[in-house]
């Protein structure tokens, strides 16, 4: 068995600077949470989006470059491409878990449909063809030609490490040398409007070993700040992440998937080239990032305008923007920060996005998605099953399928477990096999019961991550008590595994409220609800006798309650609190300070990501803080 | 003397639904507060405004049109000819207060290069002109046509009214005459894109006297609804507020501007018309517009994006958009809705509009403008000298110049006083004159003197507002108490006021703490400081130990020291508080529920309209409430 045909989502194996190895998509299999978000994935998600990149004619605009249809391009804007190839990306990654004949059939159909747009010359793109052919390259800021083609290279590679079939990663490897050879030091300057491809040549250096797309991703990054990737107003370059060079940036502003991306992409580079003072630049970035940008949902980009992040500590909760892929940019980014100095504060952050910001993104019908995540809703938003802009959703579909790739690292020391979820896993070290089956009603509960199997006859580490959130936490191996010290997040269990062995990893879990750096004036005498991982919100329509923006909690009052909203079983809270009467208020705004009259209520808070699944209703995340 | 010919802002003598009548801007000489702004303007603004118009290539576009200057259109967008219409307006109604021979004669300049750019057949606009001339009435959702019209129908009329030459009123009667003839019943259909022309077609038809000016504001506002206005989307019709026929408008939405000059026009239509479906779509609107979507300053628009109106309760302070525009907007409709009822919550309005948020849009300085006008900042918003999109600094300078016009009106009882301020007036009742002297010192002081000349022997009614801010006021005449009792927010003191009396008239003033609906989730758990009309906030220019968003004030302590900021005299309100001891948040966002740590501090409060006048740094207009 060859490690490096597996289908990882990076394969960082020959990466000078990873710390952390990942572990093949298809070695894990998950059965829990995100399993049930899998099965919806395949049989819901996949397929009916498919149907939508039919219908509303992103297939047909390949077709048209072919010359198999006529007409023009159907669509609007000139990145649709990239939802045909993220939705091949993510069937390619699903194909990696199980086998899905109607869905690898269309697949295969789609990546026919592509091969046969390329240009003779490698360039490949629907946007700028026949009529639009000679804006080719002409206007890097707006036509996203450098991202469709990150779209198209990660695609291709997932599609390669998955079915070993190489029709797409040639085209895409065309496309790149095409791109190569048009683009550098000598040739013609520029920088993508949308970073993306950044990423994409690193993991196609990975791949095929050829160090000019290294190359190409470094000057790509290289020549950002310097007016090649940005129109010069209206937004100005500091959207398009082009107003200074990368490695100079103190603050993470500009268009937050574009920033993120870039930062993904400029981690990647790191991770093969050790650039101190890019790995530097990251670091201020992510520090001013966590620490003054993030909503607690582990969403980001507080503006509408522009699609952009605010300034430092600018969290508005009813227009937070949040797009759902800014989520998972900040889950990618914070993956390969991870694997480059294995530090549970990334991971952390990672499992932070994932069951709050990132999956809030898509409805638990699996065909109704978020582009903006509002934190506190006045019943009026609501999952819609397409967009005109349609990055959300195969984007949430490739992180869905892609999410196994995600749970556990290898290193020479031993294997890492970063996420739990139900599940079993066969994961290679030292080339050979280690299986381990994690049950758990994770991240419902905080006990994870693990079965380790393997022939290693060597001491190895199992390392797992104690979450930040948990504030006491205990370790059973073979049904001994062990004590055990953290070290940067996780804890170390170095022993021999040979033959069969047991783990009971036990994190205390329990609602608690959470307050927020007082600068942040939107939350300013807020709390917000959390129980392990999971963030909570109110809603109305559990909530009917007061409006949910007024209530307050009593805290001790929380207990528990097992529900299921759809299919899908959760943990409510539920416990008694005060409500503002608003009756008293009625055609007022403003008024002199007087006594409030608060009413007893009984509430109940449902996971923030499972909101909007029933009738509309006001919402909110933060809660008036008694 | 005719009183038709005095320069009234509006003329509403012969609209017979109007309860109340005005009085000429020229009756009213503003000594106080406002008077600093009227010299500031006509030493400053004016001159400085002229500047800009002649540099950026306002005026030359004029030129351009009519033949004197080679080249074509030298600014950005369709409606930069208001920006010298508006400066006319201005200076025509200075003029009503004081000589001014240079704006004058540049005045006549301006008004002599508008009328050399009117084409044959009357049309009047420089970006549609030339080479764009085809486009004429194409695009009326964007191309701001009758937008452009508007303002020059209400820079001509007060023109006409202040120095009683009609060369502009010509080309303003003639361009609007060529539209009457472009649209309408059997002609072009069509509705502006912009509001603005309605209200100066019913002020064109109240100068004239000819009702078919009239009749075609009537057809614009009738015409709306029907897509007639607007795109289909990017940005929705709403955004036009053309989803709708205006009489079934129920919540007031869309872009602010366009929704205020609207309904100012609805108004002035329904004083000529008394159409019962429009007084209650507009009474709906207002209700809905006070009660649920105005900032405590008068300011409106809560999104930056499309400069529009949120969703009912969002009112968001950092990213408040409240464009200096709107502000005035706002006045604007109030005044209407006053001349139609006489009812003093609309003459409250405007007071609160005009310390607050409408004169933060100019410094004290006279030459530097916001656009847009935040209530909470991070130090980074400062005013401009100018903007390509540049509405707002001749709309304040028109404002500023009508001032005296919106402070007195007339009715067969008698006269109202609606705003308080060292002035001096000669008013005119029943063919003869009032003189009222106003000696105070507001909006600093709540004592108001008032001296009465007059020769008239009948009795008659002289009606003081009493603000809802007042929780108590008294009222003596020459010397002597005179109880009074208050109906639709005025007290009215009916007597022969023959030879000379005093009035002086105490309203009780200082410094409250405001709340918020508990809706407004931005303000939850905050509270505003009002003394009287005016608005506080802090700044952190003048409380250098402590970051001033955490600020929380003792109200009992909070006593009032007069200082000037420039040559402006103003009253600060300065006390003992606590602020956020802010070093353990170091690096965290967000942290399990601690007690907060809280340092005493000496707190300084300036009013909201003065901030951004000093040094860059914080400010907050909404503070923690203990």
């Amino acid at each position: 068995m060859e490690v490096v045909y597996l289908p990882k989502i990076l394969d960082v194996s020959r990466s000078p600077y990873a710390k952390l190895r990942t572990v093949s998509v298809s070695s894990v299999k998950v059965k829990g949470f995100m399993g049930k978000y899998f099965e919806t994935l395949v049989n819901t998600t996949l397929p009916s989006q498919y149907e939508l990149l039919e219908k509303t004619g992103r297939l047909d605009n390949f077709r048209i470059v072919s010359g198999k249809l006529e007409g023009s391009y159907k669509t609007y804007f000139p990145f649709d491409d990239t939802d045909v190839y993220k939705w091949s990306e993510a069937v390619s990654f699903a194909l990696a878990s199980r086998e899905l004949p109607e869905l690898e059939k269309n697949l295969n159909i789609v990546i026919e449909e592509i091969k046969n747009a390329q240009d003779e010359d490698g360039y490949i793109g629907t946007y700028l063809s026949r009529e639009r052919k000679k804006e080719r390259w002409t206007n890097l800021a707006w036509n996203h030609e450098l991202y469709n083609a990150g779209h198209l290279i990660q695609a291709a590679i997932a599609y390669k490490r998955v079915t070993r079939k190489t029709s797409l990663f040639e085209v895409a490897t065309r496309f790149a040398d095409h791109i190569y050879n048009t683009f550098g030091p000598g040739k013609k300057e520029g920088a993508p409007g949308h970073p993306e491809v950044e990423m994409a040549l690193v993991e196609l250096f990975r791949e095929t070993g050829d160090r000019k797309f290294l190359e190409l991703s470094n000057y790509f990054l290289s020549t950002r700040g310097k007016g090649l990737a940005s129109v010069p107003r209206n937004p100005e370059p500091e959207y398009f992440i082009d107003h200074k060079p990368f490695v100079e940036l103190e603050e993470i502003t500009g268009h937050a998937v574009r920033a993120l991306y870039l930062c993904s992409g400029a981690t990647d580079l790191y991770l093969e080239t050790g650039d101190e003072q890019l790995w530097q630049a990251l670091n201020r970035l992510w520090e001013n990032f966590v620490s003054k940008k993030m909503y607690i949902t582990g969403g980001t980009g507080s503006r509408h305008d522009w699609e952009s992040f605010g300034e430092e500590y600018e969290l508005p909760n009813r227009r937070s923007y949040a797009e759902s892929c800014a989520a998972i940019a900040n889950f990618m980014w914070n993956f390969r920060m991870l694997l480059a100095t294995g530090e549970g504060k990334y991971s952390d952050l990672m499992e932070q996005i994932l069951y709050n910001g990132l999956l809030a993104g898509i409805s638990l019908d699996g065909k109704h998605y978020f582009y903006f995540n509002p934190l506190e809703d006045f019943g009026k938003t609501r999952r819609k099953k397409w967009f005109d802009c349609a990055c959300c959703p195969p984007n949430l579909a490739r992180f869905i399928a892609s999410f196994p790739g995600y749970m556990y690292t290898v290193s020479d020391k031993g294997i890492q477990v970063h996420l739990y979820e139900k599940s079993s896993a066969e994961l290679l070290l030292k080339d050979s096999s280690v299986k381990i089956e994690q049950k758990t009603n994770y991240p419902w509960e905080g006990h994870i019961y693990f079965t380790i199997e393997t022939d290693i006859e060597e001491p190895f580490s199992i390392y797992l991550r104690v979450p930040s959130w948990s504030s006491n936490y205990s370790v059973r191996i073979d049904g001994n008590d062990n004590p055990v010290e953290m070290q940067s997040g996780y804890v170390e269990l170095n022993r021999c595994w040979e033959g069969g062995h047991t783990i009971e990893f036990s994190l205390k879990m329990k609602p608690e409220l959470m307050e927020t750096h007082p600068l942040v004036r939107d939350n300013l005498g807020k709390v917000a609800v959390r129980k392990g991982p999971v963030v909570y919100c109110v809603e109305q329509v559990d909530n009917p006798d007061f409006h949910v923006w007024t209530l307050t909690v009593d805290s001790e009052s929380m207990r528990e309650e097992k529900c299921k909203i759809l299919d899908r079983e959760m943990v409510l809270l539920k416990g008694t609190g005060r409500a503002i009467e608003l009756s008293e208020w009625k055609g007022k705004l403003y008024s002199q300070l007087s006594r409030t009259k608060e009413i007893p209520v009984l509430f109940t808070l449902v996971p923030y990501y499972a909101w909007a699944n029933r009738e509309p209703g006001s919402m909110g995340v933060w809660l008036r803080k008694t």
